[in-house]
């Protein structure tokens, strides 16, 4: 395969080498089951507890708060159904019109069970609405679920307003953090939310490891039932390999999160300069400021964003989310939701930087696209 | 950590260092979303297709009748939820009295919500009933599920007649085969069931990795709600290096299961006839032939199988399931249910084999679990 400039961080994040070495130690000699009583099974018990504190750290909790999950979408299900389950004497949900479909099905299946969905609007920036949050929040509310950044434009919301509004009627509030933590600060106590989810592919963690966070006293009905494995929270004979992956990405983020927020901003926006500077009709999607730094994501003029990105096949991008690829001219919904008109909207390529990615690389990628923008306009002008 | 004789294969085993090697390529290099339209993507999605073939193939099925899940306990849960929400038309579930606590716990919990639970008795090799189960069946049945092999004891069921029976009320079948894939043949066409779980870390696949096996046309509930993987059955982004070892691990099966099979239960029963020559009043616990041929549940006489245990430190074995650690002076549910006296119960020891045993291990067993027993029983009688 011809060496790609990957741009698609948001989607998934590769393992660092010293990290996947030390997975492969659990895969092969460390192999124990935590519960099991001999040497094998408390040195994979151990493994598990290590990690735990190093999200713990991450996420500045107690490591007591912390379920470790197969990843994002059962995080976010088992928060929402979980409250759901815990708590219905009070019927209704609160989210928003920008979340990702782990929180958009698990709220539309409440609704389909009888419950109230309340979806609220984001601003031209996608920032959700929090006046029409607390206006809609009363005594029936059970749980506020708001993402903290969004994975299309990296728009940063305003979780702790939102915690602290849902917290005055006794609302529980959940955040799917799946694309902030990691990338940018993501401190439960600084946020103020009862449930918080983790997906750690996101951020050089392995696929199928992820976390629930908990606060202390939170009634919450487990998924799946089973062994009382994570304090009776999440049955199945524990992940030890992905939970030391995760565990040891929470370090490195822990370690270098500071650095790379400043050296990843600067490149994502030396890479919209240069696209800016030579397609001047280039609108950017998302929030100026509080957003993602990694996350740039734009629309080109008069063209959609798969014809653009079909025509720089050096690059890894995407023109949405990667989970809803399949339906490319079909205009994205957070965009929509954004008030973007459909054919901004379809115009779109979201490119997200990550730990690999180089000045070198953001020239070239700013090239290519520009590139093949010039190219994709060429081709439409020939074919009417 | 001094070396360790390993004869806890139940609970879980290492993960070979090829396989190793080839899971560490999709966190390195390929390590794509499978969702992303880019060659990394594809590369990833293809990976994935490829695995499906594989598990498809160790079971007997069609590719499309396979669903990933994070392992055995999630496909337990899926089955058994899944079906009770899309056949709720019918309130019985008739399961068995032996089940693993993935099964035990969701059968509770439907039991709480208004479902009558039919628990099969066993006989004293620990076989579930069929004959009871013929008379219980009826047209209020929506789902049996019975395991395959027993986790604890080895026996395998009549899993063949079992569905033949429930499917003549129409009544769905699942097994929990967690412990028998890659250790017995287990083909769904022969063993006629609607869903069947497997769980990858029993069988020499990374811990989080599991599936499901769901028969075409079965009307099944998602336990979870999200973004379309899986077909739309199993959300949330592949574990991809998870199911690359899984479906290696089924390669290993397919290739060597038999003459495993063959060597495996060779040395099991020499263990057996070393260890019942030097102690005759010891026990065989579960069935005589109908038996996993790894597993050997023995109950040493007058003494508890974790004071033997607890003498043996060079050897890495359990007194029950590794789930169920932490009461070790709890007798074994599964055996009481076979009629094993609780005191007879109390001297159990579960000694599973694999891959990497071998018989110059399994005489250094003999001796160790021999001499543990004797300053065991010496032990006790000097404290008397």
């Amino acid at each position: 395969m011809k060496e790609l400039i990957y741009l698609d961080y948001n989607a998934t994040t590769p393992v660092l080498e010293s990290i996947a070495r030390q997975i492969a130690v659990y895969l092969t000699e460390q192999f124990g089951n935590p519960s099991s009583g001999h040497p094998l099974g408390r040195a994979a018990r151990q493994a598990v507890e290590l990690a735990r504190d190093k999200v713990a750290e991450l996420l500045s909790c107690d490591r007591s708060e912390i379920v470790f999950t197969s990843g994002g979408t059962e995080a976010n299900n088992q928060a929402i159904r979980g409250i759901a389950a815990a708590r219905d004497d009070r019927k209704k949900i609160i989210t928003s019109v920008i979340e990702h479909p782990a929180t958009i099905r698990p709220c539309e299946a409440l609704e389909a069970w009888g419950w109230t969905v309340d979806r609220l609007p984001v601003d031209g920036d996608g920032v959700v609405d929090v006046d029409r949050l607390i206006d809609r929040l009363d005594e029936s509310t059970a749980l506020v679920t708001v993402m903290h950044a969004n994975n299309e434009t990296g728009t940063i919301q305003p979780i702790a307003r939102i915690a602290e509004a849902a917290h005055r009627v006794g609302a529980m509030v959940h955040c799917d953090a799946a694309q902030s933590v990691g990338k940018i600060p993501t401190r439960v106590d600084e946020l103020g939310v009862d449930l918080l989810s983790v997906a750690g592919h996101k951020f050089y963690a392995p696929k199928g490891i992820g976390a629930l966070y908990v606060r202390r006293g939170t009634e919450l009905a487990p998924l799946m039932a089973g062994a009382g494995h994570e304090g009776g929270r999440r049955p199945g004979t524990e992940n030890v390999p992905g939970i030391v992956g995760f565990g040891e990405a929470c370090a490195l983020a822990i370690e270098s999160m500071g650095t790379e927020m400043g050296r990843v901003g600067a490149l994502r926006d030396d890479l919209w300069r240069r696209l800016k500077t030579e397609i001047p009709q280039a609108k950017l999607n998302g929030h100026p400021v509080d957003r993602l730094p990694n996350t740039l994501n734009l629309s080109f003029p008069d063209i959609s964003g798969s014809a653009v990105l079909a025509r720089a096949d050096g690059l890894a991008a995407s023109t949405g989310a990667a989970c809803h690829e399949g339906g490319t001219e079909i205009p994205s919904a957070v965009l929509v939701a954004m008030g973007i008109p459909a054919a901004v909207a379809l115009g779109s390529v979201r490119l997200s930087l990550g730990r690999s990615s180089t000045s070198a690389q953001i020239e070239a990628a700013a090239e290519m696209l520009i590139n093949a923008y010039r190219r994709a306009i060429a081709d439409i002008s020939i074919h009417d």
